[in-house]
């Protein structure tokens, strides 16, 4: 089968390679699509080796059962799947609780394997994948559903950490409408019925936050803070979602949120905070809720699945064919791919 | 009646002044004890004067209902009672959910009304309380019950904070087991059955946590994390109340705390935090649950009290003649007070 | 001013007497609108006097403050308010929880005082109001809000205590779509993404619930039990909520939820279960959470009003003028109002 | 290897068996206990025969894995381990939401896979488990361990179900000191600080019950009800679990609860029940929420490990070796077993 492999740093290579057969408790899965994300350009540009044999590449991957290895029940051949994004073990106490995101095989500092980071991905023909974390798609097309396994994902797992606090009455401010902060709009506007207050410094974006059910778009060219504040009664908004996680918008966030608010500083990004009852700390109220968020659990994504199942999450993409991954990549990192970029085998 | 106030930036004085009467809604308390706080110490010493007529200090007090204003149902002359620190509206969003120590009324940034820092206070024969803030104590002594309402409240609100997650089989670690840690230790033994980590950089503290029912002690001069991870697999605990509030603390926290595990910086200190993916930011694992904790809702009030009459929560206390309030203060001062100093009108 | 009194057993009239005096810790509201309950008419015939002087009726009130008693702040005369439903103490352990809808003063059987069945209520040109229980309207007309404090308070309580399952990817089911039924579908479409099955009798009453948001509805002249498993792979379904409240309606409820799923029994209504192992109590599956649930809490009803200021609930209504009042009963005696009717002093 | 197998309806034999082979995702444990329990002692006295090959039986397991299947990883031969009582997928909605007790492999009416009642059960030599249904014991005696897995997981269940209610202050009260009564008091005692009530009709019962943390034994040949509501100013407790489940005991539990409080019928015993307002249903006060409970999550078998590795659950316990499994059988039936019956292989 062909596969998409990162060869040495800076080169993937299309090989061929002999199908993989699945081992006990997994399932191979027939790739329909393999989504692009700008952390696959991270670990192509990293300078040293990728450790071990050759890597395929592919962290968002959807297709259909095509084997079972030995052990497998409770799954059918030719079953439409998402590939989870993070091979939580299933045994640990954090797991059995229902947080294997947080799944002790990871250690303090690390998620659990992930599929293209670790395990072979899904920029091939066939993946190998444990069947407890290949979930049935139902009727949702599995082409171009790989992206839900981790642009949606993890702004679900950020809102489903606040969802107790999303009583009507309240808003959410989302910054950022980026590839994960429109769909947390779209999340929050199916499922909650949360004031939603959408901020980022394009039109482009205020425009597409409008029209997946922001109630307001804020500039952030402007004074955004004040304005916001003004919608609070100068009291703060309830929950505060950061896509962006530079300083300035950790600033705004912590400026904007109500006395025992939540901030959910998701992705990769970061910032600086300081605590304390001095003048230079007292930016922040008493009893703010902060959390630094990426991934989810499986009961995140089953979440995922039924609003994307319901036609309440849409994510737009660009599908090239396998063969074309390098123009796919070199689209990407120039910016030029409408939506999410996927392959398909 | 006699109440200690405070005339001039560092000067109190016991005057004599009317016996106040109580408006609608309001109760008068012949107060039994004024604890003495550090808070009342910063209070004295602030180098502008305080805004108005001279203030009665004093907000940790408890008495006996003494006169009913307008209005007021459901108490009785001579009830013991505790008077509750923030007195909130109980009208407004917040408080009609049960929080109302996000009070509307004080604001983003300060709390509601407090005795002693605004109305006046419990260091007199006599005050005045909003019936909803005067909590029954039934067969607890008010002479020394004052401090439950601040020096218990406070940890009793970061500890119900995390509640959920102190299951059989969790690890919490106080840092600090002063006034309000000590306190601490006592309500996570009596209330959950988490393995209790204290530490501290004193031998006396850590005799003191370990009598209160710390599962282990451990010395803060020596690698405390080093030691609290290794407890824990490397992985780490569940939650961590941070009592010191001080850079060294608040990095100790960090570096113990599990993935999505919880922290409570509780109190007045504070420190800087650093979110992110990259090396220096790593330290703080996913999803790990932060805030600055100080105070606490009428519920959280309601169960330091029930904690207090079966006799799992003891304050140790010194009883000085209200007359004697310089020399308490003075004692205070100096550090030579055991527990918590009282005045006893 | 005039007001509509009980003087007899199956007797109203419009009385003249003195516009009350707002005491303490009350505010005097200018009524606006008095809803039409079936209990009034369960009132008007009871067969027994009514204890004590004459009753003003109305328990769905709502209008503007007017003047207000000793002690009484944060609220301006002018401000238009919904009357709450329960009077509660606001002191008390519950209500310091936040569960003021078991407010200890109305004992184990009764619910705190409810204007118009204790307190005179709003069929008048004034009533008096605590002023916890005076809620600020915003821009809704207050004309027409009383039927919120009842019709919608009692489904938001009902709902708001499942909410932690109603997650995407659920399926709510609502038995009887009248009243409240219809608001409990506006509810659970506007605040969740649960798919909603409505259940009646009636093609209108399927109707109302298909235009209101349900997404499936079903009629109970089948076999609603056999199709609605037949929606969840014979499984069951997450949440039930029976507003009807018969013996057939309950018996449908046990047969469709799935096991550690929840049933709500809501309003007056009732019927027998029973718990076991054996062949013949089996029809109720393990871990189900099964509650009669009526009217709500402060919080909730600040979620009815945020709900209704956004527009995503609607209760249809006819107004009568005051003086109107024996037509407007007679008309809801006869089936004959569309809605709900309101009384406009 | 020896096994107790189920031979036909009534009987029992000693037979001599191939050691099993573990498949994939399972591990062989080598027996080190088997409890007894009151449903083998049901399934002996079936009328008619169990279907399919004769049956071991032995549901309480618990001793070292001996054998890894194929793709088992996280173990080690070696290892003591309890024996789960519910064989969930793992992979469905409800068990990856932490909801494993409702795995939808068993139905709406069954619980999963049972050892002993299905698979292979623990009075053998040797006994095959799925890998995840295998938890590490730590320093607990895998001889007498086995009885956690049911009679105590099944109280911590009841209870983990209760726990936001559960604050200082609440009362519980648990009916019924037997097994798995017992058991709940002393969890009850070891993990929060509620007041304790047990109701027995038995002086031995009423003494155990002291002697495990009991605040108060009330006895139920009395007034219990009356005592009860008496500790309470007339209002009611926060939760009761009815471990005896006959109608008398269910009246007692709807005639003590608070309005909003919990009752948990925990087992297989039952009784019926009123909903409704009209006078012969108003003992179940509003808001009740009721559930019957049997089995638990592998989460809370984890926190049952915890609790009984820090000695605060204690299970008395006879051992008999595996040959002697008739006396053993036969004592349970005459009830001669102090604390549960133990066959050692």
């Amino acid at each position: 089968m062909r596969a998409v492999k990162l060869t040495s740093p800076g080169t993937l290579e299309l090989v061929e390679t002999p199908i993989p057969e699945p081992g006990p408790g997994q399932v191979r899965v027939k790739v329909a699509g393999a989504g692009l994300c700008h952390s696959d350009l991270h670990v192509l540009h990293l300078k040293s080796p990728w450790p071990g044999p050759a890597l395929t590449l592919g962290h968002e991957g959807s297709g259909w059962i095509d084997a079972l290895g030995a052990g497998v029940t409770g799954v059918t051949e030719g079953d439409p799947v998402l590939v989870n994004l993070i091979w939580s073990c299933g045994h640990c106490r954090p797991c059995v609780m229902g947080r294997d995101n947080a799944c002790v095989s990871g250690g303090r500092h690390n998620h659990p394997p992930t599929p293209g980071l670790g395990p072979d991905g899904a920029m091939a023909e066939y993946m190998l994948v444990p069947v407890r974390h290949a979930l049935p798609l139902g009727d949702i097309d599995p082409v171009t559903a790989g992206p839900l396994a981790d642009a949606a994902l993890t702004p679900m797992r950020a809102i489903n950490s606040v969802r107790d606090r999303l009583t009507p009455g309240s808003t959410a401010v989302v910054i950022g409408v980026g590839g994960l902060g429109h769909l947390a709009v779209q999340i929050l506007h199916a499922s909650t019925s949360a004031r939603i207050i959408a901020v980022d410094m394009s039109d482009d974006k205020l425009d597409l936050a409008r029209r997946h059910g922001a109630d307001l778009a804020v500039d952030s060219r402007g004074d955004a803070a004040e304005q916001i504040l003004a919608e609070s009664d100068g009291y703060g908004v309830d929950a505060v979602f950061d896509f962006a996680g530079v300083q300035p918008t950790v600033d705004l966030a912590t400026s904007i949120v109500a006395p025992e608010g939540v901030v959910r500083l998701v992705g990769l990004g970061g910032g600086g905070l300081r605590f304390g009852a001095d003048a230079d700390t007292r930016a922040l109220p008493w009893g703010v809720d902060i959390r630094k968020s990426y991934g989810g659990t499986l009961a995140d994504l089953t979440e995922v699945i039924a609003l994307a199942a319901q036609q309440k999450l849409t994510v737009e993409s660009t599908v090239y064919p396998l063969d074309d991954f390098q123009r796919a990549f070199d689209d990407l990192d120039a910016g030029r791919v409408t939506g999410r970029a996927i392959l398909q085998p």
